[in-house]
């Protein structure tokens, strides 16, 4: 994986809500080196009030256009990486689609590799580690 | 952060889900000493079916109008500190909505500091945690 | 708990959705010891565009009729357990419904016992762990 859910407006077209998930996994594969055929979002338009966020926080104003970008991955990244991480998938939305890139808010939820099947009913990640014991850290 | 996610019946009106979504926050504000403007919540509302609660659990008895709470946040709260927020949360929700405390049912998933950017693509808690290495513990 | 998100194509059947969520509670009541009556899931059923899934990934293929299950639980389970489940869930799902175990797609996250309150504002884990140290590992 990751597997990310992303939250907009309801008021976001169709275009722009892909044009959103495809920033925020090209980001992904380029910088967490997640496989360009690792892909699996949720994309969701929010109604007025379902979609709460704070006109400002940490020195940061925020608009009525807000992204939640939430990406549950494997750990190991460093703090460099997800740095790296946010800045980019923040400038390429905002190049990408009406959204400012202060409007992109983005949260990692870590969890282990064994976490995850891809259909089939494999641990597809389990048994890869078994396999390879000094594997790539997978996405 | 945290971001809440917040999945209530179908038939809760507008008014009512907000005031959920506030009793969430300020009890977030003030047990887990969170900034007022740290707000980022996701409200849904779901149609019969879609939210699938157990009829009773643990002793506790559910009704139809359940309110599913499941809030991302930082690590570092001890569990008297959790269990006052529950209670708080439970509490105040029931007193300001048509919500009944049974039916408050809350979940914590804790993510590290630097797991959060709140716009910009900047690492803010990463920031932070550079510059005041003994710093708050944050939401 | 667990907290279990089920995403499924907006082309999904009442009873189908019923169907896919009964499956994984019963492998996680069978395989995990998740007692009958913590049964706690948001099924909700997704627009075209809005569940993004990679069209093949680590060899499995995956049609337009996906289904996404996340799972959130305590955590303490063998890796063989969490394999054991994931073959049960696939399996299961296409057993009863529409879905092919290829297009079952399953993530996990881990999160403490304490962090859980099923009502009334209670934690109700962090209780019982207070009262029987070496008690079950729970859900």
């Amino acid at each position: 994986m990751p597997l990310v859910r992303i939250d907009l407006p309801a008021t976001t077209s169709s275009i722009e809500a892909a044009a959103v998930s495809r920033a925020v996994h090209q980001a992904l594969v380029d910088l967490f080196s997640v496989p360009q055929d690792d892909l699996f979002h949720v994309v969701a338009r929010r109604a007025p009030g379902e979609l709460v966020c704070s006109p400002s926080y940490v020195g940061i104003e925020h608009s009525d256009k807000v992204a939640f970008v939430q990406i549950v991955c494997s750990p190991g990244r460093t703090v460099g990486l997800k740095e790296a991480l946010y800045a980019r998938i923040a400038a390429d939305v905002e190049a990408g689609t009406g959204f400012r890139a202060d409007d992109v808010i983005i949260n990692l939820v870590e969890t282990a590799r064994e976490n995850w099947s891809f259909g089939a009913g494999l641990a597809h990640y389990a048994v890869a580690d078994r396999q390879r014991p000094a594997g790539r850290p997978g996405s």
